[in-house]
C-alpha cells in the first residue's frame, strides 16, 4: 500500500545556495525546477534512487512554508510517501483516529493526488501522501 | 556515488506510541528493533522500498538525541544517504568546504561505516552518510 518515500521536502531561503551543497558538493543531479505560484514556492527536485530531495523556496509571505522558514529556519519540512490508493490509505488512517489536514485528496501539478497528515497524529512529523496520476 | 536514502531518523519519546502510528495506522512493518546502549537509544526500523523509517528513543540523558527531544520535541532528526565509498564522499565534501561532524568514518553496528555532515553546511539538515559493510 505504501510504495516508497517519494520525497523529503527541505525548506531553503534560496535555491542557488541550497544547490551549492546538494548538487555542487554532494553530487546529486537536479531532475527539474519549477515555479509553483499557486503554492507560493519555487521547487527543485534531485532524484536519488526511488526518492527525491525536494528543495522548497517560499515566494509568498504567510504560507505554511514561509512561516516555517521564518520561525524555525531552513530544514526538513515534511516527508512524502507514495501510495497506490490514497483514498484507501486515508480511510485506514481515519479508522485509527489519525487527524488529516486535508479531508479529501487535493489535486496538484500533473494530476497527482495528495493529502497531508497532521503532525499531532504522527509524533511531530508532517507526513504527505501521494498518489501519482499515471497509476 | 550516492545510492539511495538509507533512512529517515525520527526521534520519539516512546517506541510503542510511535509504532501505533507508523505500524498500526500507516501499515509499515517493523523490520527490526534493538537497544543500542553505546549510542543511548532504542531503535525500531520500518523498511519502505529501498529506505527505512528509523524510530529513535533516547535512553540516556545528555546525548544529542536526548537534547533534541527535550528542546524541539519529537520529529525528524536526520536523513541518511547510502554511499558506495564513504572516504571518497567525505573527501569530495571537504573539497567543497563542507563541515563534517566526524572527520573520520565511525564504525557502527554490523560494521557499517558512518559519518555526519554538519547542518551549518547543508542548510539546516543533519545529514548522515552510510557505507554498508557488505560492499
Amino acid at each position: 500500500m505504501i510504495k516508497n518515500i517519494n520525497h523529503i521536502a527541505i525548506i531553503v531561503p534560496d535555491l542557488e545556495g541550497a544547490l551549492a551543497f546538494w548538487e555542487g558538493a554532494l553530487g546529486l543531479k537536479v531532475g527539474g525546477r519549477e515555479a509553483v505560484p499557486a503554492e507560493g514556492v519555487d521547487v527543485a527536485f534531485l532524484p536519488i534512487g526511488e526518492s527525491n530531495v525536494e528543495l522548497l523556496k517560499p515566494t509568498v509571505a504567510d504560507t505554511g512554508v514561509a512561516r516555517f522558514l521564518e520561525k524555525r529556519g531552513p530544514g526538513i519540512h515534511h516527508m512524502c510517501f507514495e501510495v497506490d490508493d490514497i483514498d484507501a490509505t486515508m480511510e485506514q488512517l481515519r479508522a485509527h483516529n489519525v487527524q488529516l489536514i486535508n479531508e479529501q485528496p487535493q489535486v496538484g501539478h500533473g494530476g497527482r493526488q495528495y493529502a497531508f497528515v497532521h503532525p499531532k497524529s504522527t509524533g511531530g512529523v508532517l507526513v504527505e501522501l501521494y498518489q501519482l496520476s499515471d497509476e
